[in-house]
């Protein structure tokens, strides 16, 4: 038991920021706050980057207003990274923690974040360094395994089936015959986001209602079978409306409209335009009006219009990684577990992080519809309660009042790193 | 005076819908159900379409849960057109007016609906027939001239001014360095909406805070200006964010990343690119990385992001607007006027419909600032009453409830008009 274990704790944040990563965050700082084994609770700025360079505040110095605040604030507070580990870094990494006694560690993260701090874990452990070191999860693309879903997943689609529902009044509300409105979300090998469009159907499912067509990146799609899609559409529909995911493919590897060969920091394809090619597609193959929007970073910033349910689990997962630290667990993930019994509950387990590293979790066939067009009821079963509850932001002379950390640095103890 | 003069009412919808357009329209049934003089309550379906066509619904069959409903309900329950009335149109209308007996219209729109509206009272005035028409102002653009402002530009700039700040939350939290994130935003030939994202920067209206740089079709645009003054902002900023109306000009009479010669019914051009234009100059030009999002119709059917003043007030000018037909008031708008008090106040008053049709109200050149890359605090000043409060839209199941008009046809008395 690690109860004996005293120290400090660092909870630093990556990837790309969700609407509720935050509340995670105040859910780490609240509940360390409860454990005399924690001596002082530190933030690193912008992820891994912010730990090689010792850039350190003191979390407890944050007035509790401002902590409060973070519950409804989107965006990583601390600031975020999309930083690849060098396995030279690792050394650095445990000089940092020794030289300021971080004893527990948690890493709100997707993927890559899970996958860095299993070799944090196990670098301290060849050296002998006593760590407790937990990953939180979070990312809007609800592709880590194991968990049942992932905090940020619910607000996103909350927010995505609500603009494509007011989208969906406007279209009905135009005379226009014939119009084809194409929107395009985030969601690279994955299609959750776009999938979650489906509530904006409403309780029937009715395949009449709008989004009219879903494609995922878990299918391969034709240009010949979108446009018979399409087509099918309007021969009962006024207008057509299509979600789709950036990341859908032609079935050779290729993104559909894929706009560059630039690649991220972690060899990810950057994306954009399938929404567009899409468009163009309608426009000239079946001389129909057609628009595309593309939902961009606002999806996953939209704190406004966040699930209440979603935002008590990214709290409780926060909670969670600090009592399993406690409990003396390491090199684990904090998984979210559903009931199951009829009515929606979840509650928090633990699994290996080597077990999520670097794993994506697609859609299961059997919750895509027969024709490739939409999900199967089985989805919209697990979806639904997942955007239960609305988070009362707070707001201001008409504004939301989210809040900014205080950063008041921790003083440096070590020499400048060269990072590579 | 016209409580002598009995008969039906038809009110229609028309132009862009808005996030409250049908809180007018709730307005206008609410109260003519208070008038005797008033015997049946039609909707015309898709503006003036609808009514050369005799399409017809009877509102008064509708529920009054339906009714309440339309107040958070966006996009125009009724349908719109963007339909160009011919001068033969003139003479149908008239007589589906005497066909139904209406004697009492009610169009809510913008400009182009102004005229329309004109038009036909003059045309009635001329052929002898006794009837009463107001036009109700409606238009995210908020370029009617004489009313202090139009309902649906409080609820656009909420909306607006919120994601903004949602998104530069987000860059702050990347760890990226001279990083430039361009949003264009509607407004063809006025910059309210854009002008309109500057409450994001609160209330210190800092020069510092994001959005950095706010463009105005106001103002033309040069593209060495615009590098200029990017890069003023990188020298204190770690990323520039840019607000820009998708009806920026050159000076020449060009919009700048103009995409095609395409234009409207109404011979208005087909605006796209201003973002994407600005975004690749960056990228060429100074070799920094940039982004740019187009918020595309959800700006204008984001009900879940609606200003309760905006929604309050949309609501009043559809009950002046027949409370104004009752005391015999014809060839009207309603306008809004504010009142000179410290604490903002708004009551409504009319003005002749001819001195609105087809003028355009542009921002007073003293409420841009010197360096023209943003407003003044007059603007700050005007705009900030017109977000406050937050429409409590009703959820169920995690989405919004918006209504749908059961749309019960009223039987058709002429032959089918053949339109041009």
């Amino acid at each position: 038991m690690s109860e004996s274990l005293t120290g400090n704790v660092l909870v630093a944040q990556s990837g790309g920021p969700t609407s509720v990563i935050n509340a995670s965050l105040a859910g780490v700082i609240t509940e360390a706050l409860n454990h005399d084994c924690i001596e002082e609770i530190y933030g690193g700025l912008n992820g891994i980057q912010g730990i090689l360079n010792e850039e350190f505040i003191d979390l407890a110095e944050e007035s509790q207003q401002t902590i409060r605040g973070l519950r409804h604030t989107p965006a990583a507070a601390l600031g975020t990274c999309r930083y690849k580990m060098k396995p030279s870094d690792l050394e650095r990494i445990l000089e940092v923690f020794h030289a300021h006694n971080i004893r527990f560690f948690f890493y709100i993260g997707g993927n890559d974040s899970q996958d860095t701090t299993d070799q944090i874990c196990k670098y301290a452990e060849e050296q002998g360094y006593d760590l407790k070191a937990i990953g939180i999860p979070k990312t809007i693309d609800n592709d880590l395994p194991i968990t049942d879903h992932c905090p940020g997943y619910g607000s996103v689609i909350k927010y995505v089936a609500t603009t494509v529902q007011e989208m969906a009044l406007d279209h009905a509300a135009i005379g226009n015959h014939d119009f084809v409105s194409i929107v395009e979300v985030m969601g690279r090998n994955a299609g959750w986001i776009a999938a979650g469009a489906t509530l904006a159907k409403g309780r029937s499912q009715d395949a009449n209602a709008a989004p009219h067509l879903i494609y995922l990146p878990e299918v391969p799609l034709s240009p010949e079978k979108f446009l018979e899609d399409v087509q099918n559409v309007l021969k009962t529909e006024k207008y057509c409306m299509v979600v789709v995911s950036e990341g859908v493919t032609d079935g050779n590897g290729n993104y559909l409209g894929q706009a560059s060969s630039a690649t991220d920091a972690f060899g990810h394809s950057q994306l954009g335009g399938v929404g567009e090619y899409l468009r163009a597609l309608v426009e000239q193959s079946l001389e129909i009006k057609a628009r595309s929007a593309k939902l961009g970073i606002n999806q996953r910033a939209a704190a406004h219009c966040s699930s209440e349910t979603d935002n008590n689990e990214a709290f409780m997962c926060g909670q969670a990684a600090v009592q399993a630290a406690m409990a003396g667990q390491t090199d684990k993930m904090v998984t979210l577990v559903r009931s199951e019994a009829d009515r929606y509950a979840c509650e928090t387990s633990l699994t290996p992080l080597s077990d999520v590293a670097n794993e994506v979790k697609t859609i299961p066939s059997n919750w895509i519809n027969e024709t490739q067009t939409g999900v199967a009821y089985p989805f919209y079963k697990y979806a639904l309660p997942l955007v239960e509850g609305e988070v009362q932001v707070p707001y201001e002379q008409g504004m939301p009042n989210f809040v900014k950390l205080a950063k008041n640095p921790v003083e440096k103890r070590l020499e400048t790193y060269a990072m590579a």
